[in-house]
């Protein structure tokens, strides 16, 4: 076994798009940088799970298909930590799931020294005693824990505000469309030029080429783009309870929540058709287009989500495809903000903010 | 003193604008983050010094006063080195000067294990010999060299392509806007909406305004430019000779180029206004303005600098005030870059990239 100091132990939970293109990036990262030796010790999914009692290495390319012929499941989370916490090495737990109860656990392994790089929102976005927890859990041990892909994917989204906030810039204002379902959609259906289709029929659509979760009212509820906000809010220092302590404008008519399905929540739309053509003519008829957003307004303390309207020449009306756009107002900046844009979703620019992620984590070992 | 292992030492060499809003985050950093301790140990300007030798620590809130008071004249840069690597804990040395002599010690003070943290463009954008020399002493010593603000002031600009090729995507092109002068000059100039002024006069304003440095051909030759090209060029692969081995267009008419001074050269531009008006002319007749830019397709190998014509729904063409706007395309985010915009130049954000990078370096000292 290499020594300790020129070795890192990665432990990765959730193989699906995610893990995989995290997985081939790490495999294309040990290549390129045999030093400090990266070894992946355990991998799992909810059902399976690949580990050796010894820590011995897991082939990372061949670690999917070991993992889908394993025999062994999962042992408890808390036990998966202590493992990590005895290896003979620094470990980082890679958490590419959307798991609470993988999230509710991060402060046990921050507080025994295990590092976690992570896109998964939960734990950041989650109760404010768990955001606390993982903080003060990261700080006594001094681990670390990073998740610039919990918004907009691998865009510099987290890691800009960081540096804001830690190098003493005052940040006023952050404004954006945080979801690429809802850009997508809103971008057809209320483009800068033309027409547009029916709203159903754009969410149809969006379905079809897999802009949305399985069941579309996963993204039309607002609750992923405020997830989003909590957690800038929270790095901007503002101490948001929940993301349902705020105003958050759900996209699902009050008549379909109770639909069982997607599927029958799809077919029902389209007889709510007329509302969201209202909303769309009544921002024309001002000369404007009608954009799915979230802002934070730092120093009135106020969080919202939902529907709003912009000039057609404004950077968020003028959004192509299922881009991101995030606008950092601050007080070094002044009027013009500090923008980041490009696409916030999909599993390759998702995994590269967790190995990026995983690149500062591991600078900050040696 | 306190222990090594808890503290750093700082140098600071330049005290001009960004300087002095560097020492500013400084000192409000120090303060909100005791540990480690941060000593500035030495602050000099071309004229002057301040430094104890037996590094005992340099008040950072009244240091340019001090420094002003100081009769001690600046020792050659390579006692100061010296001066550094004999310091009982970790160095950083930060330049905040535009000067190519210091540029050319920074392989020895890295070699000598004193980390480097810069806006200096001039390191990375000479001969591609120095650059080497940078990275190789880097490696060698494991000492730290980040220059965000050499590009884009504080913009997530060289953190951003560092992390695309760190994590192994394949940048194809970059493009944008680099200069605030010329992006305040253009905007101006060729609005998208209206007819904006004569050429001349608006040079004139942008020196008014102290958009442009002391002579505005220091901006209109566009080396400041290739400088910055060439910089993004390398970390994308690129192995760029020098900023003059590519095409790069000067907007400075030949018969002026030997004008004796900035305020000659300002008096006679007017007589060659018709250039620049028949550029913007023919740009018009396209339904397009014109706008100064840099690209870098990485695949042909091919960097250039100079006007370009953009649609008026371009992002480039969209730019406000003296923003700059820098596009990553790579095989990850496909058809639509990943964009940055924001203010490129100005003490406090150029400074914010200095601070956050050392607090960077600092992280990877413990």
């Amino acid at each position: 076994m290499a020594s300790a100091a020129n070795q890192v132990f990665i432990a990765v939970v959730g193989a699906g798009g995610v893990g995989k293109s995290f997985l081939s990036q790490l495999q294309a990262l040990a290549t390129r940088r045999p030093s400090p030796k990266l070894t992946l010790c355990y991998i799992s999914t909810s059902k399976k799970a690949l580990f050796n009692d010894d820590y011995s290495e897991i082939s990372i390319d061949t670690a999917i298909d070991a993992l889908a012929a394993s025999t062994k499941t999962p042992p408890e989370l808390s036990q998966v930590i202590e493992y990590l916490a005895a290896a003979p090495a620094k470990t980082i737990l890679v958490d590419n799931t959307s798991s609470q109860d993988v999230a509710d656990k991060y402060p046990l392994a921050l507080s025994r020294g295990v590092s976690i790089v992570t896109p998964n929102k939960k734990a950041f976005s989650g109760s404010y005693q768990l955001w606390k927890d993982i903080f003060i859990a990261a700080t006594a041990s001094g681990a670390k824990v990073y998740h610039e892909s919990s918004v907009g994917a691998g865009l510099p989204v987290i890691s800009t505000l960081k540096d804001l906030v830690d190098t003493g810039d005052k940040v006023t204002k952050i404004e954006g469309v945080f979801s690429g379902t809802m850009s997508f959609l809103f971008n057809s259906f209320a483009p800068t030029e033309g027409q547009g289709g029916k709203w159903s029929d754009e969410v149809k659509k969006a379905k079809a080429l897999g802009y949305t979760e399985p069941d579309p009212r996963d993204d039309l509820n607002g609750l992923d783009v405020a997830r989003k906000l909590t957690i800038l809010a929270r790095l901007a220092g503002l101490p948001v309870e929940s993301p349902t302590s705020f105003p958050v404008q759900s996209l699902i008519p009050k008549e379909l929540e109770t639909c069982t399905s997607g599927d029958e929540f799809l077919e029902k739309l389209p007889a709510f058709d007329t509302q969201m053509e209202e909303t769309k003519a009544a921002a024309e008829k001002a000369g404007k287009v009608v954009r799915f957003v979230g802002s934070i307004d730092v120093a009135a303390n106020a969080v919202k989500v939902g529907l709003q309207e912009f000039d057609r020449s404004h950077p968020i009306a003028a959004l192509k495809g299922s881009d991101n756009i995030i606008s950092f107002y601050t007080e070094r900046y002044g009027s013009n903000p500090l923008i980041v844009q490009g696409a916030g979703a999909g599993g390759d620019v998702t995994a590269m903010g967790v190995t990026a992620d995983l690149i500062k984590v591991i600078s900050q070992f040696s």
